[in-house]
């Protein structure tokens, strides 16, 4: 297997609604195509960014496709001549100082995350089957858990309307945004909770002096988690509100290597078999990254049943089923190229079958193929 | 005063040497000028990078200066009229989430020093004393303190030589790389130390199973300080460190927003009084988060006698004189862009007086501005 050639493209994606920390109007995403030989056959693989902290072109084209175009293309396979993802990230991050872990870590995913296609690809397996025997994972299962996550604010609201759509399309459990402003945040609560099961989204913004009355007030609903209640780097504060949260937490959708998860894992105040770990591994320098994540926390007594991913889209539902996480992140809306899934996919009761293809399966997200399928042309 | 224009050139700086963990070879960096019009005069502040983590024109570029010429130009501005860089950060850090501190606050940080540039120069100031002004500062000097930072490692040797090249230049501390090769550091400080009072640095490279005898074995030498033994995210480790190391510690320059320095100083486990925070404002957001860093460690009985800013050159020197900190790190060969100081400044006894110009004095220093002068017309 040989790499020929490597093509990022950003494409907007930009959208009238906010969470409580940014509005998505001028938001980007890097859709991204490495282009190898295979035994003969032309192969492309791809990927795409997961969305919330804008594409990563510049990086890519500076630093980390050069490097992988210009390693030692040895390097970059295993012993069965295959392209190994986790040695395409030690190619490209020659030189790299440690710490750090903003942008960089989502350029080298997509790069991770492409390799992984191919490599799916040239085994004629579905990622996630090619993850698990990469990883040795024994329980690997296409039909995986999946939740929706909508409800961003809007100008004209259409909260319930939006969670109904979700809970119609066969999700059972639907994440919504709320602020901190606890007034504003239960209205919003007792709209959607007609509709679904409901896990809620802080995006860090609940502020310390009004926590405890917050969390007391959100304790008779039975909230699937809570998500971000903390800044994502104050490990302190979110101990604290890990002692009074009437729901499991869920966090680390902005931490984005093991340095960083580690930290979380000694200084967060989280505790096994209650809260969630929301490593996106298409932000986080990838799956080999990833599974270094989960085996430290497993190595404190968790269980890959903690591990609900951010985002990432179809890539994400792979690692899910691939290494047996708990679930995957949707936006239920199919015409976003990031929202819905394959065409043929069926969500039932919160669960959906990973359909049988090489690869992630892009080919089979019209909208979304067409972002990529020109990069590899 | 009015933006008027924004333009990055990323500069190759590659040089045949390496540190512990990275080489050089393909080392860039950003030069950066802001040009404005103020009281009908046309102004031009100026940025250029520390050294280490690679340019950053494309974040530039894809994100911060489009935001910064778009922003509402009153949004930007004092009360005076006059640019405001913690308000340009502000602007430019809109619809940015949280945490992920890597190649962003380098971008942003340079855009903050930019704008510094330009205020000092519209106040015909030089940029210690705006600095000090702006942040109240009551003990700033233009006469600071100097180290050199040298000894990298370059086939063919040559270290003795370096250092005496420092030395002889005025400087009376000279920092050298150390690998954790205990056999090999204890040659480099045996060569180096016959010339100069030295600091050491590891860059991250000591390893836990060989601390012990490696700081037993280096006590005798009265070392200035041992910079970064640990990863700079792993605290557990260096608290670990500074509990046997012989001299005082120092570490930060891969920290890079006051989120991960307050992490350092809640887990790190380094003295006040004794140890050394080395976090570099031009790559951590500028001048208004590093002052809000250090007045985190002034509420834990620090002083700003412990900030010793990483790199940063002509700009982090007036950082120096005009907050009041511990010294500035020079590179010695005045033949390198960022390497020397102003014409007209002399390093003696290991301080040196910052001449009076307006702004940082970028014109003053002819082998770096005609990297940046370009950039302005």
């Amino acid at each position: 297997m040989r790499l020929l050639a490597a093509r990022e493209r950003t494409v907007p994606l930009g959208a009238p609604m906010r969470n409580a920390s940014i509005a998505f109007d001028a938001m980007t995403a890097s859709a991204l195509a490495l282009v190898a030989e295979h035994g003969g056959r032309r192969l492309a693989g791809f990927a795409f960014d997961s969305i919330g902290r804008y594409g990563k072109g510049g990086l890519l084209k500076e630093r980390f496709l050069p490097r992988l175009l210009t390693a030692q293309p040895g390097s970059l396979l295993d012993k069965n001549g295959l392209l190994d993802p986790d040695a395409c990230v030690r190619a490209v991050m020659a030189n790299e100082k440690a710490g750090g872990h903003g942008e960089r870590p989502g350029a080298v995913g997509l790069i991770e995350a492409a390799a992984w296609d191919l490599r799916a690809k040239a085994l004629g397996v579905p990622l996630w089957k090619a993850i698990a025997d990469w990883s040795g994972t024994l329980d690997a299962n296409p039909r995986i858990a999946v939740y929706a996550s909508c409800g961003h604010f809007r100008e004209g609201g259409g909260l319930a309307e939006e969670v109904k759509a979700a809970r119609d399309a066969g999700y059972s459990t639907v994440k919504i945004k709320l602020s901190g402003d606890l007034a504003s945040d239960l209205a919003r609560i007792e709209e959607a909770r007609r509709v679904a099961r409901l896990a809620v989204d802080l995006n860090g913004c609940l502020a310390p002096g009004r926590a405890t009355e917050w969390f007391e007030a959100v304790a008779p609903f039975d909230l699937a988690w809570i998500e971000e209640p903390a800044p994502p780097l104050d490990y302190e504060l979110l101990a604290r509100y890990g002692a009074m949260a009437p729901a499991p937490l869920a966090t680390g959708e902005n931490l984005f290597s093991f340095d960083d998860a580690r930290n979380l894992l000694r200084y967060g105040g989280l505790r096994a078999g209650r809260d969630l770990v929301q490593v996106d591994p298409l932000l986080a320098y990838g799956v080999g990254e990833y599974v270094r994540i989960i085996e430290a926390f497993e190595r404190a007594s968790w269980t890959r049943r903690a591990f609900l991913p951010h985002a990432g889209h179809l890539f994400a539902a792979h690692c899910v089923a691939g290494l047996g996480l708990r679930a995957a992140e949707a936006a239920p809306d199919a015409s976003l190229p990031y929202g819905g899934w394959w065409s043929g996919a069926h969500v039932a009761d919160g669960t959906m079958a990973i359909p049988e293809r090489p690869g992630v399966g892009f080919e089979a997200k019209p909208n979304l193929f067409a972002l990529l399928a020109p990069l590899a042309e």
